[in-house]
Parts: structure tokens; C-alpha cells; sequence
């Protein structure tokens, strides 16, 4: 990526150079760090509502209005104020994966009925935290789940969740390959399949969804893959006789470098119209990233800039355990100064303080004299980074920020 | 790995089937687990003690009585009570590398000057907090970190980390090179050497040690690099002058699977002394896997057993997120059933509750019909796993216990 690349393809109203001074949310980069402070995430609320009411109007388009249901993954980011928000914006439900996620929905303000719940491998404890929530929706992944939940809510509806055998992953990246061609944990394949509606039927519930997740980060190359496992997915539905609801999961992505195009919603909810709503199915989503990923900016103080051997470094005030997709995913995010002109750049690579190799944010960044610079802001930091963050080497600390502009 | 492997290479007097029961530093691990309950961790002290002791009759075996000293790596596990036990036994002292690291081993009972710290990218909050800690020794590894300690306590002995551009690596696990072929944020290299010591002079610093991070996890077949290391690192000491102390940092491995042999200590402290004692060099040594890896177990409970197409899946009641080794690494834990008799196993599949497709602990795991029992057990969970546990899904829930036996 070159410069110009590198300073143009995630500009937006709402995240800019104005005057030479990085905008986020209708405030000064500068003057956030200055008040709050470093490590922080800020968040903004309108790009956050502003994603959701996109994700909308490519459904309403498609012809899915009224037939649709938006479940926000919460993994992806649990920050109480940013629920809250959403629970009271009414633009999503919750999609939960644990007793404790659906504990943190109620807390801030979501009723049972407004959460989907999928998870695996649930405890004996699980299940009694998730028995206390009535109306809570459960998707079971496997004869165990149904088996569990048949016991705790004989005569009730549940979901499936299948495997197609089929997923969406990145070649380079398998730690995202949700249900490729080795046999994962998640869900039931159709081998088993079978067992599982006799079950099923014999514990008294009425399994009313099929739930698949299709994969991880996709964009619009990977639309007709989508396509696929939808299709082998009908399988499942017709096998299963009164299905009337699909969740297809999340795994709606956004771009994280210059070469990555937005995903075609327009296209992406045709799919899903022609391939399920046309035939009177209600379609569930689960966005996770999608949503609050590019809604998050993480703002940290330089620590030093110099050279070492033939490379320029610089150093900031957080590592990869507070925010691990860079290090550990492969997934960058994409390093700022908070102010920038477009005089020449260096390219630099920019370094937590956690003493480990892989603690690097960026090898590549085209960054500019630094030297009366406090801040850099890394963009797309706004999911999978705190939710995930640990206090590994006792650098956990950081603080959060919701912000309306 | 076959089942008599897979029950074998890992026992030893304090780890062991006795009558058919996993037995653990001197406990029935079934009654730990009763006790306890699950996700806990589980370290024994004994173990931990022998090997610091191991580790001591090596060194004074190979000619380093009172030329050397042991600093134990904190971040591979900062349990408070593990550390006190540390801090009683007079074994080691405390490789801190941040200023919460400090703090929290000043808290556990060390004295400043029981602490050897070393971090990368340090922010004026850090060097505040850290110049409170009169007596603390200071390894810099930048132009920066020199400048900074030169004006906090100028006149004071420093180490200076350099990196040889050289490492111990795992070629299938770049994640865990520090100092290969690439330019890491590590250290002053050769060619910003001769500025650094210009620099510790000009602020007055005397330049007492050389700190060098080896690699990672090294076991017998790479002492031949760790001596190729060292040899090459002898140019910055003769450069320095005045350098009386070396620090090679930590790195010394235990094995993981049946495969690995442990490493050849003789010949490891030999390599020390020939290269380093010998030339009248204090050797400083700061291990954290070795001390504490296979010092610990993780107990989980069984969540299920069922099959899925083709492959027979166990779950537990945590995942990924409480030790992220196995996921993240490929560094296996290898799960044990707490009974065992010798009887036919299955290979299985063992997986966390968390919702992503890294999370299995196991891929090959192989267990006895598991119907009636409630808990495993993963070995050598003993590092770099509460310390790097986060509330990912918000299932970051786990206990820990120091045992006596």
C-alpha cells in the first residue's frame, strides 16, 4: 500500500482529516486523548446506528421487510453503554453464547425474548443460569443441548444448529474457519442429524429453526460461497419438517486494508431474499463486527521513535493483549497520526510494550515526523479487541468511551 | 502418538495414575476437582521448588556456584500465592516486565533489588511509576529507554538489551521468534551499539550488564543455536568495556508432547559456563515456562461426549480464552482422564465452550469411555495461562490453588 492508499480508503464523514486534524465523530482526535487519556477505545454511537439502519435498508430492499430479525453478537463488544444504546435505539435484539453474555443483555435492559442464544459445550451450571430466563431462545448444537433443554423446557421451541460441512474462511487464516472441511465442534452434521429430530420430537420440542454460522470476516468475494452453503443448508430445513425461522449466523465483514472492498449489501440481501424469504422463511443475522468494528477507534500515546538495525519503530502504550486481532488474527488495524497533512511519510512499524514477538500493530504504517506527535489512533479497533483484552505482563489497563456527536 | 505414549512420557513421582487415579502433588486430582470445582488451576509447589533446584545443581555442577543468578519470569504466572512461596523459598528473584509487574511482585514480598526489569516501549507514566523503586535494576532496550533512565538516576549501573539478529525459533511458530532474520522491536542491534554506549555515557549510566532474550521454548536440539547466540553476543560485551554481568533471558522449554525429549541441563549450563563463567562473567538467567509449565493443571469438567460425523468430540466448561496456548501457539495441553486403568481408548477431540473455531484444547486426545466421569485434567497449564486469561464471551471465570503435598 502505498501513502496516498494508506490515508484514503478508510476516510468517511465521520472519521477524516479536517484541517489537518484526524475527526472522529464529530470531535478532534487530539482533544479525546488529550481529556481521556491513553490506552482508550472510543466509540461512536452514530456510526454504530448508521451500520445497523444500512444492514436495514438492504433488507427492506431485498423484500425481507417484516421477515427478518438483526441479533447483535455481543462477543464482539459487551461495552455496557454501547448495549444500551442499542437496546434502546430497538435496531437489534442480542445474540448471546453464554449464560454470562445473557446476564450482561438483562443487565443492560434486553428481556429474554429479545436475545437468541447458541453456544457449545454448555455445564450442568450454564444450563441452570439459562433455565432462569424464560422466553430466552435457545438454539441447540448438539444431542447433548437438545437433550439438556428438552429436560428443562419440555413443550417449548428450539433452533438447531447444523453443520453443512461448508464454511467461508480465508485460505491464509484458519483460525477462522468456522466448519471447512475438517469436522469442528460446532453444531450437528448431517449424519447425525436425523437423531437429532427424533430426539428432539421425543424430549417435546418443537425445533422451529435451523442456525448455521457461514463463516468469518466475509466480503463480496465470498458472496457465492455464501450462496452455496445456503443451499446445501435447505437440506436441513426441508429434513426437519416445521421450520419457519434460519439464522445464518454472522460473519459480515469490513475492510481492513486499502485492496478490501466494502461487501455488496445489495447483493448479499438478494441472497438471502430469493434463497429463503421467497420461500417464507423469517431470516436471522448475527453481526458482530459488522457492526461496531469500524465504530471503534483505539487512541495511544507514542512511547519512543527510532531506528533499530534497517527499520524505523515506533513505540506506544498498549500491546496486542488488550486488543488481539492484529497479533493474533492477522486482522490489522491500521495505525493514525491524529494529525497529518500529507507531507512525506516513513514507513514504520508500530510496537506494543509487551514483551513478545508478536506484539507488533503494524509492520507497514506510512507515518509522518512523529516528534511533536503525543497520540496515534488504530482504526478499526472497535470489536474483538477489549471484549478479548487480558492482563497478561499487567498491561491491561485502558478505558472506554461511548460518544454521541 | 499412541495410547501407551500418550499415557507415558509425561509421568513422574508427583504426576501420576495410582490404583487407576490421576494423583497430583501428593492429591487425588478427582478430590481436588470435588473440592474446588471447576475451571481451576491447580499448581503445585513442590514441583515448582525441584525445579528451581534442578535448575541450581545444574549450574553449580557445571563450575557457577556464586556466578550466576535466577530471576523467575513473572509474566508466565503472577499468582500471588506462587509468588510469596518464591519469595520465602530464597530460589530466585523476579524478571519484571512492566511497572505493574513490579508493584505486584513488591506486593507478593521482593525487595527492588531482587527485581531485574525489562520492557520495550515504556511510557512516561512507566518511568514515573518505576523511578519509585529505588534499588530496581534497569535493563534499557532503546536509545529512548537510555535517555530516560539517565535523567531519572543518572549515575546508576544499567543493562543494556542488545539483539545478536539472530533467535531460537520454531520454524512452524513464527509467533514465537524474537530475534530471527526480521528486525524485532527488541534491543539495541549492532549497528545502533557504539550510539547507545555513547549515549549511557553522556547521561552518565554505567553499562554493567548485556541482556539478550534467546528465543522461546528451547529444548536439547537447539543448544547448538542458544551457543551460537552467545558467541556472537560476546562482540557488544567486548565493546561495552566495563560489562561484569550477561543476562541470556529465559527460553529453557519442558516437553509437550511424547516426542520431546527435556532438555539436557549438563550440557545447557556447560554452554554457560565454557562461553560466559569462564571469562569471568556473572550469568543471569530468567525462566518462566521451565519453573512453572508443568508445575500446573488445569481441571475442567465434562460438559459432553458425542459423536459428530465422523469424529468423537469431549467438552469442557472453559475454552481458549483461559490459556490460550493450545489455541493460539499450537502448544498442546494434553487432557487426561482422572481414572485410568489401562483400558482401550478412543482418540477424541476436546473442546472449549467459547464460539470460535480455535477453540479446542486437543485434537488427538485419547480417552476411556468418559460416561462416568465428571472431570479431565490438562497438563502443563502451569504458564502463560491465568496470565493471559481474558473474559472473552464473558467466560473468563477460573480459580487457582497453590497445593503442598
Amino acid at each position: 500500500m502505498n501513502q496516498e492508499d494508506y490515508y484514503a480508503w478508510w476516510q468517511r464523514n465521520d472519521l477524516c482529516y479536517r484541517d489537518g486534524q484526524l475527526f472522529f465523530a464529530g470531535h478532534a482526535a487530539e482533544s479525546l486523548a488529550g481529556c481521556f487519556g491513553t490506552p482508550s477505545f472510543v466509540y461512536s454511537a452514530n456510526r454504530v446506528r448508521d451500520n445497523l439502519e444500512r444492514l436495514h435498508g438492504a433488507l427492506r430492499a431485498a423484500g425481507l421487510t417484516g421477515r427478518y430479525s438483526l441479533y447483535y453478537a455481543m462477543k464482539a463488544n459487551r461495552f455496557a453503554p454501547l448495549l444500551t444504546f442499542l437496546k434502546q435505539s430497538k435496531l437489534c435484539g442480542i445474540d448471546a453464547c453464554s449464560p454470562g453474555e445473557v446476564e450482561h443483555a438483562a443487565a443492560c435492559g434486553f428481556r429474554p425474548g429479545e436475545i437468541s442464544f447458541t453456544a457449545g459445550s454448555l455445564s450442568a451450571a450454564d444450563l441452570k443460569t439459562l433455565a432462569r430466563y424464560e422466553g430466552l431462545f435457545m438454539d441447540c448444537d448438539s444431542l447433548h443441548a437438545i437433550r439438556a433443554w428438552g429436560a428443562i423446557r419440555p413443550g417449548s421451541e428450539i433452533g438447531i444448529r447444523v453443520n453443512p460441512g461448508m464454511g467461508i474462511g480465508r485460505a491464509d487464516n484458519e483460525k477462522l474457519l468456522y466448519a471447512g472441511g475438517l469436522t469442528t465442534k460446532f453444531g450437528l452434521y448431517e449424519e447425525q442429524f436425523p437423531e437429532a429430530l427424533k430426539l428432539a420430537a421425543s424430549c417435546g420440542l418443537k425445533v422451529v429453526k435451523i442456525h448455521f454460522h457461514t463463516g468469518c470476516g466475509y466480503l463480496t468475494p465470498q458472496l457465492g460461497q455464501l450462496e452455496r452453503i445456503i443451499t446445501r443448508c435447505l437440506g436441513f430445513i426441508e429434513q426437519a419438517g416445521d421450520v419457519r425461522r434460519v439464522n445464518i449466523g454472522g460473519g459480515l465483514g469490513v475492510p481492513h486494508v486499502a485492496a478490501d472492498q466494502p461487501l455488496d449489501l445489495e447483493r448479499w440481501a438478494g441472497i438471502l431474499y430469493r434463497l429463503l424469504g421467497k420461500r417464507g422463511l423469517h431470516v436471522e443475522i448475527e453481526p458482530g463486527d459488522y457492526i461496531v468494528k469500524d465504530a471503534g477507534l483505539l487512541l495511544l500515546s507514542k512511547t519512543f521513535a527510532e531506528r533499530k538495525k534497517d527499520r524505523f519503530f515506533v513505540g506506544v502504550d498498549a500491546g496486542f493483549n488488550i486488543a488481539p486481532e492484529p497479533a493474533c488474527y492477522a486482522l490489522p488495524f491500521q495505525p493514525l497520526p491524529l494529525r497529518y497533512d500529507g507531507a512525506p511519510c516513513t514507513a514504520a512499524t508500530v510496537a506494543g510494550n509487551i514483551n513478545e514477538a508478536l506484539d507488533v500493530w503494524e509492520d507497514h504504517a506510512w507515518l509522518p515526523d512523529l516528534t511533536d506527535h503525543a497520540w496515534l489512533a488504530l482504526i478499526n479497533a472497535g470489536a474483538y479487541s477489549s471484549s478479548m483484552a487480558s492482563s497478561h505482563c499487567l498491561r491491561g489497563a485502558f478505558k472506554e468511551f461511548l460518544l454521541f456527536s
